[in-house]
């Protein structure tokens, strides 16, 4: 049973919390039993009654839930309630901490608050300097605040952020989310590697090769072009997503499964990264008009709010060097673009050669390396290519698939949300970002972001520029 | 194409000319191509003309091969001839070498000839020393031959014969059979161990806790029993098959694909294996009447031709150490038996255990062993057993299977006999034993098979007796 506890969403008439949260938090009470205590408390700027949220969350959880109207309405009659904030003055906050403490009396809580901000980068700062003064930030029972991306755009701002949330919130109050997280794969991703006693004696410079990860998406900008425009590759994916899944993989095994254990061998890889050397080891793109899945795709310069001579980055590779015992010597290649093929999130490492070449292989040139896929979307799976005899062939070789799909096995995987919402309640920061791993990978990517190489076009559709090519060229086949 | 040949089957009014050997050479030799200069010539004691020897040859290729009359008539009639032995007297011999330089006049072949010896044992020493006496033991062109199991029934048999083998015929021009070896598994074998850099780093005393090799028949003796009385499971499989799956799978690497530099290296892990410690290490079993795949099976005692206090042992296993330094400590089990639940055979590599318990399994009790298991009959393939984590549900781990199946991907496997035959006429004694092979192996049994422990029953349908549990409890399961 979860413990009981008052939900506290700013920006609750947002698209995230009607889409997402709502769906999540349903979820979580209702799987969890109905013996739960809580109460979720909607906050906004927006003048609504209490009846008024709950209509437009009715509609919401009918619509992104699947719900019947009647559960839904009394799911919302019986634990929904809101507050509106005005123009965040400090009254108001007085005004939401006196309700909070009314709502905790009328549903029996404890004072175990949960308060997620699904608000613009802006507001953070505002927000939670107000949440500080008026008293939110302790509570009798435990406080937790929880931010969504993205935290800080750079180094400076997000020292700066994080100075604000610490001025109120010690850091094992802080949750900070990183979606991707939530799916399953930095759980996948330890049991694999720690759970299994074949991979980790070849996990290191001695057997692999090279590390691919690589996040591709189908879509181009979209709606979104103007944000996109401010944000790029490098800070949108890179920073973020794809450093987690690097620093998950290239990670030494932890002491324990509590979640600063796992945390503090992440931060540490990102420590022994070396500092990129733009020139050498960095290929940035940006998308000409194509087409991907058959659906034609402008340019990217021509999208709304785009300014027809922008240098922002559309897609990343980049290449890093991990200076320590385990790695030094492996390059692990980063790439991530929009207007890709396909969508595919994958890591992909790659196994030395045999060091004798005993058998003639299909071209006759050399035995194809090992590799090992961890797909993340949009199927979730292991595979393991390996060389296996043509039959009758003599010692022809070809290269086939050990693989496993974790659809056959568990069908529907649980939304990211879901998991992340519980673990906030349960008190489990192992899929949320530490601040040493943000400062660490700001870093890391800040220099580039100052003076990043300036981006080469290519059409929508094809796997980017082929300026990368140099980075990329020895990465295991696409498909 | 192969070399012009005359390919002399001894023996070739029997059922493996008939049912194996005919159709392997009619697929290898037409296969080919028309090309192929060739001749074969049957031998044996019945007195046949080639007219006579053609309408029996023409019936099989049409039963067993699945070939029309006119195509076996017109096979036949090309290329087959039979020769009388009459009472294997010097004299008969001197014909049959007669008759061999005639037809290698007739079908203007250079003197390459393959002797392939389908004959009972008793028959081997006689045989070969006239087929040495009357010269065809050596020619103008290469003479080669095929020796069909056993090759002995212990060490000083198997030496005997080796000395009258070796009176006529170098150990290059003799080809020991052990149809096990034509089903494409050593040669997967190889490429699996050698081929990818994957597995070979954790095939050794550091990684792997245990090797099983298992061979279990779904079928009881039948209506060969007279003749497996007086052999038993320890010379009929153990001594041979399950033997070659051992040193294959605990070889070094060799320095090249050449026949001698595999065979060297499996001489050396039988030279490197400890005595077999009787007491401790060996079970023997007999069935006892029950249910196979819903089949009810007679008792082996209660088969025709068995003496009812016959302590032949239809069941055994037996652990093998091998004293080097890739395998000190790591137990191999051999097993195999009649009437047992399904026909299998599979080597099953289970690797150690993560040394450190980070995750809750689903016995909660440790995680389990990655075992790799390398299945060879009825279903040739590769499985991987590994820990994978169950969706939403923290970190509770299951055990599931990467895998690879040969059908899926490339059909039908051919018959082990084409396999073989092509080899001989090809001089590649890859797949064939040698002579210190033979010998180690004996030398390694032939104190079991003298001083060996009593049998245990074991009902028909079981896996075997239950005072083999010690041996194997810790392997895989058999599913």
């Amino acid at each position: 049973m979860l413990p009981a506890h008052l939900f506290i969403v700013f920006g609750a008439t947002g698209d995230l919390m009607q889409r997402k949260l709502l769906p999540a938090l349903y979820d979580m009470l209702l799987q969890d039993g109905a013996q739960s205590t809580y109460a979720i408390l909607g906050v906004s700027r927006s003048k609504l009654t209490d009846e008024a949220f709950r209509e437009q969350a009715r509609a919401s959880l009918v619509e992104f839930a699947g719900l019947s109207e009647e559960t839904a309405q009394s799911f919302c009659a019986q634990s929904l309630y809101y507050q509106c904030l005005g123009d965040q003055e400090a009254d108001d906050f007085q005004t939401l901490a006196a309700r909070v403490q009314e709502l905790e009396q009328r549903h029996d809580l404890p004072g175990n608050r949960a308060i997620y901000l699904s608000l613009p980068p802006q507001a953070f700062e505002p927000t939670i300097n107000n949440l500080g003064r008026c008293g939110l930030n302790e509570s009798p029972g435990w406080t937790r605040l929880v931010i969504e991306k993205p935290f800080g755009r750079d180094l400076a701002t997000a020292q700066a952020l994080n100075e604000v949330v610490h001025r109120h919130y010690r850091e094992d109050q802080v949750y900070r989310i990183d979606h991707y997280l939530g799916k399953e794969t930095v759980k996948n991703l330890l049991v694999f590697r720690f759970g299994n006693a074949l991979f980790e004696p070849l996990w290191n410079r001695d057997h692999v090769e090279r590390v691919d990860i690589m996040v591709t998406e189908a879509l181009g900008v979209g709606t979104r072009a103007g944000y996109y425009d401010r944000s790029g590759a490098l800070r949108d994916m890179i920073q973020n997503h794809l450093t987690q899944l690097f620093t998950l993989v290239a990670m030494e095994p932890p002491a324990s499964t509590e979640a600063n254990a796992i945390r503090y061998e992440k931060i540490k890889v990102l420590e022994s990264t070396m500092p990129i050397h733009a020139e050498r080891d960095v290929v940035f793109g940006q998308y000409t008009d194509g087409t991907v899945e058959g659906t034609a795709i402008p340019g990217y310069l021509d999208s709304e709010g785009v300014p027809g001579d922008s240098q922002t980055e559309t897609y990343a590779a980049l290449r890093l060097h991990v200076n320590n015992w385990r790695w030094q010597g492996v390059p692990f290649v980063l790439q991530t673009g929009k207007a890709m093929p396909r969508r595919l999130t994958r890591v992909s490492v790659t196994f030395r050669r045999p060091p004798v070449r005993l058998f003639q292989s299909d071209n006759d040139c050399y035995l194809a390396s090992n590799v090992l896929h961890l797909t993340i979307q949009p199927d979730e799976g292991v595979a393991l290519n390996f060389e296996v005899k043509v039959p009758e062939q003599g010692y022809r070789v070809q290269t086939h698939q050990l693989s496993f799909d974790y659809a056959d096995i568990f069908g529907h995987v649980p939304d990211a949300y879901r998991t992340l919402l519980e673990d906030v309640v349960k008190g489990d920061q192992t899929l949320f970002v530490h601040e040493r791993e943000v400062m660490e990978s700001w870093n890391l990517y800040t220099p580039l972001l100052e003076n990043g190489p300036a981006p080469h076009p290519y059409p929508a559709g094809s796997w980017g520029p082929s300026e990368a090519n140099s980075l990329i060229q020895d990465a295991p086949i696409q498909s």
